[in-house]
């Protein structure tokens, strides 16, 4: 140890090493006071090995325990620790690169405070989350359109996945028509830097797990969003990906070893199938494919195994939170993760943020399927830690069936029963991310065959189950797109571009179906807030009968009855038969319409339709 | 006390009671060295009120620790010990009828013993089972055929309701058939004397429980039944219902108490809705009309709340299994009993008879729906003891969608493999029951559209997937009828009744077809009883691709791989894919045809058809 001090003074002896601008450390800066104080650097240079491992750190509080080598030599890792009573400052890091010395300022930061940064709350059922792909929702700064240097040159709104524009600024220009909504919770597909050939507009792709990316206006930018959004009451969901990365990273284009992604000998894709995680007889085979497979080939499939490349992600996805104050984590592509690293870096994430929410896309077919991915009540050898799931059962086989299948035992609304009556199996149901479409899912307003009356039902349901409502933008208007053949389920917020004409912000050539739908919403969405029936309460349901469905959301103040007749014909309610939860009022307020309802007499629900009444005594 | 018994000694003084033919008691008999010696006697008289509950018997090792009166006081239930130096032998028991004394003989008897009553062995995987109805079987008695006295006089097989004369003698006349089919274990729908109006043909009925219906030929019948059985080395399911009896039974027709059934204001059927028990969001008029709702008018719900008529059903069912030699317990409408209770009676079984198999009709939708009523790997509140079920879900979901559905992403040969996949919801999969068609669902035959290849297929899987293997009377020789609207899935077994021209026994007027799948039924059934792989090996399956499914019975000793092809097009096979099982083999022996098969070649499958190949070295 001696020696290499010694060493080292030679070296600097030699060399003045001024701060590299070829040399990157990962993560980019640290913050002290943070419960995460055991970090490892990942070192890069972009253009020469280092001669060796030896990394010198003069900075009260921190040590270095150990560091590593690769057999790309242009990487280093270092274990270091920030002890308790670091100040803030740029740590100076030493390293040698054959005959030069080299320095490098890492910094550690204090960390943000006060009321415009109180990030890491938490997303709950109290909220409402809008999913926006950034690209595609409204364009407030057309300087960074294209940006030079970057791979992916397109700029045409007229092709589905050339890019279009759409940045963060424009999505700050809006936060007033968001937060009219009744919108407290914004998720966007991932903003970090998506430097891929053409296909950048979903962002799951990342180039860079340390940058936003610049189309979207970079950092800072997103920064104010969320300063922005936290001021105003709101909160902010990160899109994190452990999963994978974009194949222009600079980890795929310049790896420190090999196994930092899943290899094959020819390229594989995964199987897209769950099962073999928890099937008592899967093949290995199967389940390696599940895993190691490669969710596309621009994706190359990390291997969560390297416990560097899994100490890049979880210290990344803490830094994204603390760097840009995020409420919530969405996790992509959740059940091709490792999942006893995902389990890892949730509790990494939970230990430094308590509060934080972390949903995960566990895309399956099947409550029991799905339930194995988040915390629930199952006795698995391996047990998930994670806490909800975005709730992909009670779309496919809950609202799309109520809405477009005949009555059936197990068809139309009694599949949706099915489904919600299965929570049994989840820890906390209250916790999963309900939706009516997504940026993968055709939009809903198309699944119910363009029928203003199903879409209307579809919010009305979205805004009172279980669990926390999120919309996808701009379906409160009505807008249409399957997934095949037209990928039209991402295209571009009306208004939201320069020209458009049709603004849905302003209502500007709006139909009288897509008003009144973003009307509905509106009001339904503001009425949810104020009500601890639908955002705390608990949930009571009938056994559908011909077609109607009938539930409950209440606690010790307040009941909020929803009445969904699914059927082609009126019927009948008689509020006696829920007694269970009726008897102790006399009347109801329709949230919607503002009709008052007698509930002594026995009333007609037209065909169709449905009812949220508040009910009074 | 003293004065009791002084009372005793006047009355016995004032009358010769003799023994009473118009008083009975249940159980009717009960055994020495049982492990359940706490009997309720429960003691109807026909005709008169009982004066007194003083109850005396005199028996050495028999005491009497309690009695119970009935509103109705024709009934006395009578707490004795049964000590374990009792000797087999008629107790006397002696009542008082105003000024009359009774005296009952009830018998305590031995226990049978040797080599054809080697009961209560239990019936697993290792067994094929036969679920027969005994009145369209065979006749083998016409002088049973109607009975004087009984409610139902009809006789004409052309009214699938009517009875159709089959019996217990037409059963054993055809043992050696259904020995030779490979059939082990044999189910009847209940033998209990159903002495109803009509609709007695399905034994769900029941109106005495200590009788075998006299049109199968009553008790010794049966027990003779169950002695041939077993000196074959065969075995016996009884049909057990908890639920309900027949509304003629005399404890319907003359209840000791009002609550021994649950009663409604007006008629209150169940809503065959399971979901309210274990539902997070159930109401609890959902619930109470799920499990206290009747199941049919004809059919008086069972309170086992009510402790008397929860003892009458937990005794009676062990002294079913004890006087007839019973190894297995299949019960009916499971899902609608008091699930404590219903555990409580497993539980007394269980502990008579550690090795008992027992599994319940749980004919819901959903596996994990099913998962909750049989012992599971799922934390809730209650918890089902229930060794296992009928599997439902793997044929609803499984091989139906499998052989009539196109191949589709869930749909399919792919609907299966997710339903097997769900088993890490049971605590034994192994244990489940597998079926095709039962007496209350459609003929696979019908279901798969009279398709001689799909009926092949099914019997293929059936007889090689995990579980117990159920075959339904008749089915082996194509056997057709839907539920709806002709009830033809009741109809006799071809050759069972004088003047058939059809004889499945002979295979007189059999078509090709039909003699080819019961061929098939045939060898692979007896091949089955032989393979270790399949009646107690491991499964595993791999992820179906294009409509093909492949899966592997196995152990150390041996290999079976099934190659299912639900595609309409030939398939090629290549072995090298599912190395984990077969890269210690070079050939196969395919089981139905004989053909060998070498593993080192691409081997192509015809459309629709299956493979069950017997790997070799």
């Amino acid at each position: 140890m001696k020696k290499a001090l010694f060493l080292w003074g030679v070296l600097m002896s030699f060399s003045l090493g001024g701060f590299a601008q070829d040399i990157a450390i990962y993560p980019m800066n640290w913050w002290v006071g943070m419960k995460t104080k055991s970090i490892q650097l990942l070192i890069r240079s972009t253009n020469e090995d280092f001669s060796s491992d030896k990394v010198l750190i003069n900075y009260p509080g921190i040590t270095v325990s150990k560091t590593h080598q690769f057999t790309n030599k242009r990487y280093l890792a270092v274990d270091i620790t920030i002890g308790p009573k670091t100040l803030p400052g740029d740590v100076l890091i030493k390293l040698a690169q054959n005959s030069k010395n080299r320095e490098i300022k890492w910094p550690v930061k204090k960390r943000p405070s006060g009321l415009g940064t109180s990030y890491a709350q938490g997303v709950t059922s109290a909220d409402f989350i809008d999913l926006i792909m950034v690209d595609r929702f409204s364009n407030g700064d057309e300087s960074n359109d294209k940006v030079a240097g970057m791979r992916d040159q397109s700029l045409n709104r007229m092709e589905m996945y050339d890019r279009h524009g759409g940045d963060l600024q424009g999505v700050i220009n809006h936060l007033d028509y968001l937060q009219g909504m009744g919108v407290t919770t914004l998720w966007f597909t991932p903003v970090l830097e998506n430097d891929m050939d053409n296909r950048t507009e979903h962002g799951y792709s990342i180039t860079n797990h340390y940058k936003v990316d610049a189309r979207y206006g970079g950092d800072e930018i997103y920064k104010k969003l969320s300063n922005d959004l936290h001021q105003r009451g709101m909160k902010l969901i990160a899109d994190i990906v452990y999963n994978h990365y974009g194949s222009c990273h600079f980890l795929a284009l310049d790896p420190p070893d090999a196994d930092w992604v899943h290899q094959w000998p020819t390229y594989t894709q995964t199987t897209y199938r769950e099962q073999p995680l928890f099937d008592p007889y899967a093949s290995k085979a199967d389940s390696k494919k599940m895993s190691n497979g490669w969710f596309d080939r621009m994706m190359p499939d990390i291997n969560h195994e390297n416990e560097f490349m899994a100490n890049f992600i979880i210290q990344n996805s803490i830094w994204q939170i603390e760097e840009f104050g995020i409420d919530g984590v969405r996790l992509d592509t959740y059940t091709y993760n490792n999942l006893e690293f995902a389990n890892k870096c949730n509790q990494a994430l939970l230990d430094e943020y308590p509060k934080l929410s972390i949903f995960g896309e566990a895309m399956v077919h099947g409550v029991a399927n799905q339930a194995y991915f988040e915390q629930n009540n199952i006795n698995t050898p391996f047990k998930s830690n994670l806490p909800s799931v975005v709730d992909f059962q009670s779309l496919y086989y809950g609202i799309i069936p109520a809405l477009t299948q005949s009555f059936g035992w197990t068809e139309g609304v009694n599949r949706l029963y099915y489904t919600l009556s299965s929570d049994f199996l989840s820890k906390d149901p209250m916790r999963k991310v309900l939706l009516l479409d997504n940026h993968d899912e055709p939009r809903f307003y198309s699944v119910v065959g363009e029928d203003p009356a199903k879409q209307k039902i579809g919010y009305e349901w979205l805004l009172t189950c279980r669990g926390i409502p999120q919309m996808y933008y701009g379906s409160e208007v009505l807008m249409k797109g399957f997934k095949n053949p037209d990928g039209l389920l991402r295209s571009d917020f009306p208004g939201g571009f320069k020209g458009d004409e049709k603004n849905a912000f302003t209502g500007k050539g709006l139909t009288e179906a897509e008003k009144a739908n973003q009307e509905l919403v509106r009001k339904l969405a503001n009425y949810r807030k104020r009500s601890s029936a639908i955002t705390k309460g608990k949930m009571m349901h009938y056994v559908p009968v011909d077609g109607m469905y009938v539930y409950f959301r209440y606690d010790d103040n307040q009941t909020v009855m929803c009445v969904m007749n699914t059927a082609n014909a009126p019927k009948e309610v008689d509020f006696s038969k829920y007694d269970e939860r009726t008897s102790s009022f006399k009347t109801a307020q329709n949230i919607v319409s503002d009709e008052r309802v007698e509930l002594s007499s026995i009333t007609t629900i037209p065909a169709m339709s449905m009812w949220v009444l508040e009910l009074q005594k």
